[in-house]
This record gives structure tokens, C-alpha cells and sequence, in this order.
């Protein structure tokens, strides 16, 4: 174990050794494997946006084996998926790469101004299937975050108990915001916050605007000079708000976007001290050698040989 | 066992063995058995369209007894109903077809947007009556989407932990959705990627058109040019969308329509890939006679023994 | 056992032991004993309409001990109440009549459009009153119908897991249906059917009127030439639509009426098939000495002793 | 045991010897004991109508201590109030009078047309603290009563299998009546029939008005010439209304009224056959010796040593 | 174990002995222990205001081992927080302080009239998590104050029986109040009463004002003569409104203020015979020396050494 990752473990001295052997078997995998930095492939978009409108660019995408072997190649820090993709293909690359099981999902053929997100699959079915880590979103904003927040920490008790790892993707949503709001840095921040209060130990959230959304939290920001103009001093501050640093924060990389940009994006993560990307359209929706050639620049940016 | 059925099997790498065992036994039963086709009578519309709209045509069908000789007669894979109608008569027929216990069901003497069918037996039902499998049906694009998945969800882990496998009827419907939309090709795919995500072995949707719902869709259908021109070319995209054809797909028959429709629809199912047809109306609202030669057509045309 | 017991009991072959011998309990006891039919008493008014309103006519109702002794002096099969009234006389007449259990139940305190019963007792109440059976009321056409369709379920499950019978009362009302839809044909004979295929071992529902209220089954009445002219022929297509004859239907008598027109009734649910009647109002609202002699030729109406 | 005492205990012949001997200990205890009367002193007010509306007029009663005391000292059959009451004194008075704990609650700092009380403590409560029954309001008449409803059955089933005797507090209130019928006899009799239908051993219910709420009802009053005109005549009526007399029945004394309508009152319940009072805030809000001096004229009245 | 601590536990004589010993512990740590009096650090402000507006001010205030050091070195009686809070630390602190693990919580970005915390933990978090009370918040007067209640209930009684204390919150807030209202002195000490009954050890409220929210409360003030000019007037009614002084009651800090207005208000809990503070926001919003300095005076205005 490096020097860093131990360090990474130390902040999670309530949990059980199952569950920090789980974090310590996707933090030494793959090509970041003791880095302390991630690299996540998680393709849930099927269930989220659509098949066509998330494998038609790159239809290899449509097989569930297509992802564990990107992800493998690719020497990602693991795979992250619903039930029906991990259930269809773990049994084809057992032990070859750390799951996160996605358990909750959400659909858009039944618009909402306020999100809730369906609970389709178990910590049970974690255990079965052999997965490092349960995933679970919220959307703080929400008027049914409560219900979220409450099945999160079930989920989270019961994962814990049973030597998983919790991952919180948290994306402000919802009719207590503006469209813009839900990337503001005050709310993105609250977002690590309250992942983190619930006890995540892997958040997941967008990379923040430096558009302030509250009145209340704009006054703060004033006062005492928070720095948030630089994408890298707003990472920071997210990183800040969810326990100091002590927690793992990675960032979503979006809709897919031009290479640089991205990249540029991940150096910001870097520098501000973030822990990584979960990459998801940006990967599988490339042709696969496009994907592995673009997953490995990402990777050498955090690993620092890119600057 | 046939090498199509056994290849059919390697895609449920993650199933017990006694689920994999009762999907083999639906495979392997009746006219069809070995070929990976099945044609499946399911009689649930006496409890979603009420008594005299379904059986009037044929009174033979008030009887839960027919039901079981004509799929016994006919060859089927298997036979589905609710309940009532697979409690009043398995015990004058054990073992002599795979059953499929439709777990939920809904009627139309209330009307409403939103569709929640109620859940009106158990996995625990299913197994003591015998059944292969149990059947759930939900509507993607309803306002209750969600409480639906949560039920599959509930039933797919107990059916699988118990060994029974698990059929999805995915019907998109509700306030989500236009009319035409209902059958969109867009729409229809989705809602097939969505049973394959809850974890279904088999995913029963109904024959899409080549209506796109969705503006974000139609944008990938025409960029990527996916096409969706003629009905093989729609169920080759379905089948596609439910893992890359690593799932079994089978498409309902919908209300009693002229043969030889019904016969052209068989062909581009087959000719697209899909697995075959669930047929109610077209079967059991014919005469008994009548109802065995229409049948006897559609699997010679799914054998491939008619062009 | 007479024959025809025999043949009835034929009809529920996967049913358990304790549960036929519940059935065989029912359909052995009073005069009607081994003739298939039953005449039960139920005394619920008390709960659903108030207590003068039912026990005014003739006090001595307003004692719960009086209704054990009109059920059993009548010779009736069975005596149905809800929980109170059971417990607080069963212990005086211990072992004289079969007794169902009434598990929900509804007051006129609050006006609704859409009814919803309030479950008031459990099947574990029934076990430990030694009953035969449980009572469950539905409202196909309420909103609400969901909720006491899985509630019926629920309760069907357990009941026959404990070797109860389960009797339900299928009333359609609610938002969904025109006030005279009620007890419109097409709509009496699908309430018999939901509740068949809900797994109920004996049905009630109220008489037909030969209204139709859906347009969509108005056609296959016609189309069809379903005959629904008299009263026994409408008895005749609801006890059809309860699977070809094959489960116990019985007729609801409503509020006080003329005897004559009772008689009558009774002759076309005679003559129609159908399995008897469930006579409240008509029976406990009566003096003693008069209810007995009504009851009497309800009896021999249903015995044949009389035409 | 008295003749009076085993006659009553006759009507609860259902019940397991647990909870008729909790029957008997409140029966037989203070100075009504044997007589078949009981007066109960219940003190939920102040978390009904707040601490100053309750205590403020004798500020001893804001002491948990004060009520054990005067229940005690007055000579009451049993004791009735919320846990935290009962929790903070049950220690420094072991054994001394039978307790009721009562299950919920309601406050009025939000206004609502349809209330809904809190269930604030279980029957797992009233077993460790050593209580003799439970308490359970029910509003017949809001349009959340069927969440009361099965909260009660609920309860009610898990008491008596746990050999503890139960009291349902059945005050009509709601969207469904007017403010006047609140106290209608006509809807005072049927909340008194629904308790005893839901099982409830004890029910306390309001003083009755003339006043006739439903035409439905209005119309069986006058046809069968109910006497309802004096206020014994209205108790003769309720008590009758809960089981022919075999339901004990006791009035609600309700806000401190002068003494002699009160004492009236009370004659009047005895007159009509009623079991007692329930005596809150006419005994906790005087003076102790004043309140002593009172009730014990109360307990006189019933006793028929004062006529 | 001083008289007052033993005089304070003997008001709790329900309680197991792992309750009480809990209550013991925090009575006697810190620089108040055996005084009767507490003082505890709460910092859920993360949560529930997001984490600029909780700890910009004070920056180390975002590392959740900070308030463990500030709670331990200015020796408090207790450390409240969410579970992220303790999981992240505790591991570093064992046994240094009690702790209380808050298991609601509630957020800004979703605004709404009637709030509704989450439940974010749980009792069996609190034992695995070494805690010696359970924290949880109510609010009285939102239209949701039923479904907090019985939570409330839930957890004291899980609490109790698995040798825990429990805190409960009680801050009336929501449609049924005006803002106003919140800390009128009816109305603090109605949820000081609440909190009482449902259970609780130790209750927490704000600061009363004289205002009188209702009138029916308005009535009894004036017509008692209930003192509650001064502050120390107010606190007095509110403690003698949590069972005449026989539970915990303890007062919220609330935002950031001066000094000189934060020990008169000290003073005025002391001189009205209140238990303590609960200090937020004066305290981790400072810098650390400042926060030890400021608690040390509020300590010596509870122990009697500054009058």
C-alpha cells in the first residue's frame, strides 16, 4: 500500500475492514492504481437519457461486455453500472475490475420538475454479483430529496455493515433551483456537504460555475473572500466543503466535449486538489482506440506526467 | 440441449442455476422448443379488459381450463395468467406446460392518465402453484413509473434468489407520453433497455413504428442514421437496445387483427431478430380449431419452415 | 359429501387441506347443507350505515348475541361480521355455525367519491375466533381500487396459507362509473372477474341491471348477442364470468324490500346458476319469528322446494 | 369478585385471562371498585392544548407527580396519559393505580379541518412501564379516519395478545360533520358502534345533543320513535348503540363547567345506564382538595349515595 | 456522583440503567460536570445552511476533527453532529467527549413553508459510532409535524431499550405559525411540552420572546397572571412547562451574535433555572482562542463564578 493511499484510508477509521479493503482495492487499481487518484467508468446513460441516444455513436456500446472490456483496457479504477449491464456480463470478467453497482436510476419519459430517482437494485445484489461499491444518486433541490436522502442512508448503513463501499453522486435538481444554480459553486459545494454528512465516502459531483445561487450564501462569499475564480480554486472549495479534503471527490465529466477542453478540466481538477473523473459519454462514445488513447491522456494529467 | 439454446444461456452468466433451468425448460417446450423462438399464450385480459370484451368472442375461454389445453395443443412455450386463473386449474394440468404467473395487473373501470397496475399475487404464489416464471408488467412514461420499477425491482430479486425467472412487459403509457408515442421506435427501445436494466431474463414490448417521440432522439437517429425503415429493420433496433440482442425479446400481438398481418408481422420479427410472440386475443378469441392452425402458422414462420 | 360438494370442491384444486375443509364446512352446514348453495347472514350495517339506522327496525339487533341465533335458528351456512361483533359473542356459541371474519370496513362520516375500506381486522384475528373464512370488500371503479386489490391479495395469500377461505365482496363504485354503472351488467360480471382472478374462493356482488356503461362493451355485447334480457340471464353471464361457473358466486340482497320481490330474485339466481344469496337487511331488520319464515322459503326457493 | 364485576367480565369472552384481569384490576380498583362504575382521570391536555391552557389555572398539574397523586388519592379506577407523563412518574408510584397509556396525540399549533392525531408511544411502552391498558383517539368523521382506523386495529390486536385492555377515545370530528354534529346523537352513537367494532374493550366517547346530523338518519328516529329526548335518554341510546349494553361506556366530562352541571350530567349518565366519567380537566385544573371534594361527589352520584 | 446529578437522575426512574449512566456521563464531563448545568457544541450547520455560510467565517471549522478539539478543550458537556461529522473523526477522539449523533437533518435548497427533516442516521449508527445520546429535530406547527413525532417516537424507544439518551429539538416552525410565533412564549414552551411527552431526556428550544401567538393561550396568561416579562421569566415558564422543572431543558444559541448579549442571555437561563446552552455558531465561528475564551465565560455564568 503507497504511502498516499494509506493516508486516504485514515480518514475513514469508523469504517470496517471490509469496507476500507474496498476502498483500497479501487484506489490501487488500474493505471492510477496508489496514485490516490481515480479514474471511474460508469455507463448508466441507457437507463438515464436512451439507448440510441447513448450507444448509437458508438453502437460496440449497446453490448454489455463492451464496457468492462473498455474499462479494463483502459485501466480505470473501476466500472460503474446498473443491475441489468453488470448482471449480464460480470460472470465473463470475474475479479477483473472493482464494480460499483449502480442501485438507483432515473429515466426522461416522464418529465419532472422535481427528480426522484427509482431504487433498482440492492446491496443484496451488490453482495451477489462480487461489486466493490454501491453507487447512489440524489438530487439536493428536489422537493422529494428527503426521500432520496433517507433511502441513501439505509443503503449506506447496509453497505457498511456488509463491507461495501458508498459512492454518492450528488446533482443539485429540482424546483428549489435555477437551471443555473445547479452547477453554482455555493450549491455544488452544499451538494459535497450534504453527500458527505450522509456518509459517502466516494462523492460525486459536476464541476461548479462560479455563479453564486443564494443570497445567503453570496453575502459569505463575499465577506470573507472565498476564492472561486479559477475552475481549479473552485474545485478547491468543493474539495474544502466536503470534510476538509477528507472525503474522496471526483467530478463528472458531462456531455461529451472537445478533447481539450476536457483536459483542461482535469488539470483544473487536479490542481485544485480533486481526486478525479468518472468519465462516461467522453469514453464509451468514442470508437475504442479513440477512447483508450483519450482515457490515457486523462490519466497522465493526474498521474502529473502531463502537465 | 440445442447449441442456440445453450448459447441463449451463457448470456444469464449471473443466474442461479435453478432460474437458468426454468428458462431453459421454456426454451426447450413445445413446438418450437430448441430453436431459441417462443411463442407464449398469455389470457390476462379478462382482469385488464374485463369478461365479455375477451371471451364473448369465444366463450370456450370464460373456462381457465381452456387456456391451458389450447397452449398444451397449440405448442407453446408456456402459458401466462394471473392468479385466479392458474390457481382454478394447474392442479388438472401439472406439469404439462411451463407457467408464467403475471404478478400484476390493472383494470379500466377506473380511467386515469397516469397507469399503476396493482400487484394482485407473489413470488411465493409462484412457487407453490409450479410456475417457471413470474410476470410483471410496468408502464415507462407513467407519473407512478417509478413505484412500478420498485416492485419489479423487489419481485426480480426474489424470483432470481428463489430460481423462478423473471418476464417484463414494458409498455410505455401516461402522462409522459403522446399516443403515437406510445409505440415510437425511440420509445419503444427505450423502454426495452429499461426491463433489460431491472434485471428481466425475458422482455415482452409491443411492435414499434417508425415515429421518433423525443427531439434529443430524433437528433441520433438521423445523425448516426440508424435505421428504422421497415419493421425488421425497428425490431433489429429493439432487440439491439436490449443488450445487443444478449437479452430475449418477444413482441405482443396486440388486439385480434387479419392473419395475414399478423403473419407479416411474425416474419419481421424473425427476419430482425427478435425471439418471437406473446399472442392473447389472436389466439384465444378464436375457435379452438382455428386458433391451433393460426398458431401452427406462426411457429412453422418462426422455425423458419414458412418464408 | 354429496356430489355436487364434491364437484364444487373440484374447482379448487390448489387449494390446501384446511382451506377445502373450510369451504366443505360452509357448503355442508344449515339447510342448504350439501345442495351447493348457501344463504349466509352478514351483519356489517352496523359499521357501514350506523347503528339505528340498521337496528332500529328491530332492537333486539343491537345485541351481538342475537345475531348468532338468527343465523343459526335460520339454518343459514355461514354468519359474516366484523371483528366486534364476533368477539363479543363467539365464546357463547362455540362451534354452531361457520363464521367469516370481516376484515374491512367503511362508515357514511365522511362523504367520498372514492371509497376506500379501512382494514379493521386480520387473519390472525379470524384464526384465533375460529372462523372459516375472511371477508375483504373491494370498490372496483375507485380511485383507490389499487389499494384494496393488493390489500385482498395480501390477505388471500395469507388465509390460505392458514387454511381459511376468502370471500369478496366486489362492489364496483367510485369516479370511474356513472351511479347507475353500479350495477350495470357489464360492470357487475368484470367485478366478478377481478375478484375470481384476485384468488377469491367465493365472490358477492350485487344484482345486475341489464345497463350497459362502457361503450367498448356495449359493441361485444351486441356483436355477440349476449343475453342479458331477464334477471337469470344476467345471473347467468356474471356467474360465467367468474370462470365458466367454476368459483361460488353469491347475490347481495340490499336494503329492506318487498318479500315477493325478494322471492323473485332469489328464483332467477336459482334458475341463472347462480349459488345463493347473502341476505342483511331483509333478515335481521324483521322480527325474529317473521325473519325465520322468510329465510325458510329463501331456502326452499334455493332447495327447489319450492318454484 | 362482585356479581356486577363477573357480568361485566361475561361480555369479553374472546379475551385471554391477561387482559380480562387488567379488565378487572381497573374494575376493582379505588373507591367505585366492584360497582361496575368507574371515573378515570385522564391528563393529555397539555399536549393537546398546550402546558399554560392546561396548568396555569393550578400549576401543581404541570407537575408529572400531582396527577398520580390526585388520581390516587381521589379514589379513581385508573389513570390516564401520554408517555412522557407516565415515563417521568410511573417509578414513585409502583402498583398504585391501574394505568392507561395513552398511544397518540394531536397538538393544535397547526390547524387542520381533518385531524389526524400522532401515534407518540406502543404497546411495548404500556408493557415496560407496567400499565394496565392502552388509549387510542380515533376522529370518525375526518378524512384521515381510516389511518386512525387501522392504527387502532392495529393496536388493538397487539394489546390483547399482550394481555392489556383497550380504550378508544371515539370523538367525530371533521370534513364530514358539521360542528353541531360533533355531539349529534345520531353521530355519537355510531362513533360509540364503530369502537366497539373495532375491538375496543373501554370506549369513551362525548355527552350526545338532540341534535340529529343525517337525514338518513333523522328519518329512522322519527319512524321507530327513538326516545332521545332527555340527556338519559340519549346515554340509554349510546350505550345501547355500543353492543346492547355490553361495551362499557363512559362519558368525556370536557371543559370545566360549574358544578351542578356537571353533577347533572353525571346523574343522567347513570340514569341511562353508563358506565362513569372520564374526568380531566374539571379535577387537574382545581385546587387539590377542591378537586378531591368534587370528584368524590361524582363518584357519590354513581354509586347512588347521592340520588 | 454530586447531589445534583443524583437529584436530576432521579427524574428519570423509567430509565434503564445504560440510559441513565449515558445521561450521567454528560452530566459530569467537562468543565460544568456535577454542576447540574450544560453547555454542548452542535455543528449540523453544514447540513443544514451549507458549508460557506457555516465555516467561512472560521475556515478550520470545514475539518470535522476541529469541533471535536474545540468541544474537548473548552470541556463541554457533549458534541453533537451528523453522522459524516462523527464517522469522520471519531476514531481519533475515542472516549474523549459524549457524544450525539443528530439523526435528522434538513437543507436550504429546496425551500418549502412546512420543513420536514431527514432521517440521516440511525440509534444502531449512534452504538456502533460510540455515541451516548441520539439528537433529533421536531418542528411543531408544519403541517408534517405528525410524520416527525412518530419518528421522534420510533427512535426513543429503540434509544431507550439500547441504553441511549435521547435529545430532541423542538423548534416550532411552519404554516400553522406565524414568524413571530416561532419564539413566542406560548408557543416555546407548548413544543418544550411536546418534546417532553414524546419522551425526551433532553430538550432543546429557542429563546422565548413575550410575544403570544394565540389567543385561546392569550386568555389564560392574563387571566393567571403567568410571569413572563423577562427573560428569566420566560425561561422559568418554559422549564416549569417540561414537567415543572423535571427534564433537561436547554437553550439554542442561535446565529452569530455580540458577546455582551450572548451572557445576559446566559444569565437570564441561569437565573430562570434553565439547564444550559447549546452553542453553535458563537462558538466554531470564531477562531479557536476566541471560541475558548467566549465558552469559558458562558461556563462561569452557569457555574455561579461571573454573576
Amino acid at each position: 500500500m503507497t504511502e498516499r493511499v494509506r493516508e486516504i484510508l485514515s480518514w475513514y477509521g469508523s469504517d470496517t475492514p471490509g469496507t476500507r479493503a474496498n476502498l483500497a482495492r479501487m484506489l490501487h487499481h488500474g493505471r492510477l492504481g496508489g496514485t490516490g487518484k481515480m479514474v471511474i467508468l460508469p455507463v448508466d446513460q441507457g437507463f438515464e437519457h436512451g439507448p440510441a441516444r447513448s450507444f448509437a455513436p458508438n453502437p460496440a456500446g449497446y453490448d454489455p461486455d463492451y464496457h468492462f472490456q473498455l474499462a479494463i483496457e483502459a485501466g480505470c479504477n473501476a466500472y460503474a453500472a446498473p443491475l441489468g449491464f453488470i448482471e449480464a456480463s460480470v460472470a465473463n470478467f470475474l475479479g477483473a475490475i472493482p464494480l460499483i453497482l449502480k442501485l438507483n436510476n432515473h429515466d426522461v419519459l416522464h418529465e419532472e420538475t422535481d427528480p426522484l430517482s427509482s431504487v433498482t437494485s440492492s446491496v443484496d445484489d451488490a453482495l451477489r454479483l462480487g461489486c466493490a461499491a454501491v453507487g447512489f444518486t440524489i438530487y439536493p433541490g428536489s422537493a422529494h430529496a428527503r426521500v432520496m436522502y433517507q433511502e441513501a442512508r439505509e443503503i449506506a448503513q447496509e453497505a457498511k455493515a456488509k463491507g461495501l463501499a458508498v459512492v454518492i453522486w450528488s446533482y443539485p435538481r429540482g424546483s428549489g433551483l435555477s437551471k443555473e444554480g445547479e452547477t453554482a459553486i455555493d450549491v455544488v459545494s452544499y451538494a459535497a456537504q450534504i453527500a458527505a454528512q450522509l456518509g459517502a465516502h466516494i462523492i460525486k459531483v459536476k464541476l461548479p460555475t462560479a455563479h453564486i445561487e443564494f443570497a445567503e450564501a453570496q453575502k459569505v462569499y463575499q465577506r470573507y473572500h472565498v476564492p472561486i475564480e479559477t475552475l481549479a480554486d473552485r474545485v478547491r472549495h468543493v474539495v474544502q466543503s466536503a470534510f476538509n479534503g477528507k472525503r474522496i471527490v471526483i467530478f463528472s465529466g458531462g456531455p461529451r466535449s472537445e478533447d481539450e477542453t476536457f483536459f483542461q478540466e482535469a488539470r483544473a481538477i487536479r490542481d485544485g486538489g480533486g481526486f478525479g473523473s468518472i468519465v462516461g459519454r467522453n469514453s464509451f462514445q468514442r470508437q475504442k482506440t479513440e477512447a483508450l488513447a483519450f482515457l490515457r491522456t486523462v490519466m497522465q494529467i493526474y498521474a502529473g506526467e502531463i502537465q
